[in-house]
């Protein structure tokens, strides 16, 4: 086994791998198909629990996030999208070499720091019958600062989710199905992953006693792989949200109580390079994979 | 032929289109169903042009778009992607309640307003030994105020670019055969589409002359596409740059010249929503289009 810093290395000495900023990268050739590869192969594990499909807006309204709650857990990680002003005196002094960056109105979007989201804000004030799971793909944020590192944390990555609303033990079951699937797809690439029990790194002193109940309760397990002799990455999460999203969103059931979710989320750069680090940057060396299409572009 | 409102207006209703924030759609069932395929269609036909796929970063270094001198010629449309400040003091603030929109950084990097954008800052100070192509697709994010308007305009959008470096000749072969391809796209499709001689909506008014010369030496075309018995919109653009961009990046032949540069690139929403309007929104109207799997999402 490589380690994680020797692979990435052969990956940008080949020119497959580069980065536009700290934690944004670009892909091209053996690296672009096999990420490719493995978004298809975790999509048709989605859709296997999951059959409705969404494509999702490419960013959040301000108000999802805080309905969420996301600015006290998680403030540290939050990215957002702004524009210029359409004041004509600010376009002028842009177009005439003022730095723009001084020139942007507060946020008008925020930057999905996970796909789910997405669910909570299109289902608020619904009452569900049965149920509900849909899957999606999506470019999330989650700006980690020195933290971030080519593939393994990234500024954006990909995350594909599946997500199910309903009865707190219909979600458990659907969370545990979740597990049992990502460690069959870890088998399945010669992956030696390892399921634990985990918390969300909450960001202020009052959310610590959200953090003991998560582990308490067992609400959050996560899937690591290996990186190197020594280290690993959380590359999949299992997550059970109890009533907290049904009641910020107003889901409820037929019964009238609100909806409890889960969650399974697949960081598809973490599943890429974990991938890379257990099977070598030599695509004649990897065990054969579902839809990896040979590459056509030559260094 | 309907019109686009009335398009809208059904997909509203079923479910399956909605917006997080003007400009930012969601896409579900039929209507995503169709999406992905017109994604697949030009994917390949990119493809034909240029094997050589690459996966963009989700956003763009800020320098990249000051040496594009993008900030003079349409500061209108620019967005950037940003985050907190790391200072504990803000997160605690943010974490209390605080507004969170004041206290975003200046802005790190900009969200990329074309794809192509990242082709010349990857190949920024090469030496091209023969025409160099590229293909990649991308959420690209043009502001534009009150004009946003769902699928025909939207802040985020999917863009598929193919891009050619190499001698003026080159570009603008592969440019005419751009246009070919697209004509012969949207008359499979059963599409009326016209090309017309366009121009750029530069800012500035020192740009007025860039428009003009656009104009009279023919450097770019759009392909218009019928959204409705008395209006169309711009659904592909065929861009040729002469030396702009290789003189900026400073990318060069081997006889020591700038590089021209050429591109041609597709707006997958604007595609749909033609589509939409030639054929009406139930899916047992529409011709047979490849890539189009039944979609399982049910109203």
């Amino acid at each position: 086994m490589q380690s994680a810093e020797q692979v990435l290395a052969v990956l940008r000495k080949r020119g497959e791998l580069w980065e536009a900023a700290p934690g944004l990268v670009g892909m091209r050739g053996d690296l672009l198909a096999l990420h490719r590869a493995l978004e298809r192969v975790i999509a048709e594990l989605a859709r296997s629990q999951a059959p409705d499909e969404w494509g999702v807006p490419a960013a959040l309204a301000w108000d999802t996030l805080k309905t969420a709650d996301y600015f006290a857990s998680f403030p540290q990680w939050l990215s957002a999208a702004s524009h210029l002003s359409s004041d004509r005196a600010v376009l002028e002094r842009v177009a005439r070499g003022d730095d723009p960056r001084r020139e942007f109105v507060p946020a008008d979007a925020a930057l999905p720091p996970a796909v789910c989201y997405h669910t909570y804000a299109a289902l608020a004030g619904r009452i569900l019958e049965s149920p509900t799971l849909m899957t999606a793909q999506g470019t999330c944020w989650r700006h980690e600062g020195e933290r971030l590192a080519a593939l393994e944390r990234g500024w954006a990555f990909t995350m594909r989710e599946v997500v199910c609303l309903g009865a707190g033990d219909e979600c458990e079951v659907f969370r545990c199905g979740g597990i049992e699937q990502a460690i069959a797809l870890a088998e399945s690439l010669g992956l030696d992953e390892e399921v634990v029990p985990a918390t969300d790194p909450f960001f202020a002193p009052t959310a610590r006693g959200k953090e003991l109940l998560q582990r308490i309760k067992g609400l959050k397990h996560e899937l690591v792989l290996p990186l190197g002799p020594d280290r690993g990455i959380a590359a999949a999460s299992f997550n059970h949200h109890e009533t907290f999203f049904g009641e910020a969103f107003d889901i409820r059931l037929v019964d009238g109580q609100p909806a409890a979710s889960a969650c399974v989320a697949f960081g598809i750069e973490r599943w890429t390079l974990a991938f890379l680090v257990a099977h070598g940057p030599d695509a004649a060396h990897w065990p054969a994979i579902p839809h990896l299409e040979s590459a056509t572009w030559q260094p």
